[in-house]
């Protein structure tokens, strides 16, 4: 079947998508946000928007909390990509 | 020989790196910055910003210039992430 529309849009929206996967690989790395967002720099709540889809992170975000994550930028976007 | 560290800062930036690996695929297609501006809903000064690695653009601004340049936003972060 094929995948169905968002009802009420943006559920696969790359700012979702990119969430979700923010999310997935901070768990993997035994992260809780607060500790993800004082080690990139960032406050607990904007951390907290990005893994809900609220804000569209941008370039230079992605790549510090890559960095943070240990993991190369253009991962994190592929898996992002498979999502949306 | 290293890569000598910049100067004056930011020259190896995500911001710059993107900035030329958007030049690098808009000349690949044949548009000038007003075509692809108009083409993903851009002003052309801000493609003439993202060019010089004036502005860190969004996730959503990446997926959009991928989509309309027909190159993958993975594809396009990982030239990035050679360049840094």
């Amino acid at each position: 079947m094929a995948k169905p529309t968002a009802p009420s849009g943006r559920e696969n929206s790359p700012e979702k998508a990119f969430g979700r996967v923010l999310r997935s690989v901070r768990e993997s790395r035994n992260l809780s946000q607060e500790e993800l967002a004082a080690r990139a720099g960032y406050h607990r709540t904007y951390v907290g928007q990005l893994e809900r889809g609220e804000k569209s992170p941008s370039l230079r975000t992605i790549f510090n909390l890559s960095s943070t994550l240990e993991v190369n930028p253009s991962v994190l976007v592929r898996r992002v990509e498979r999502l949306v």
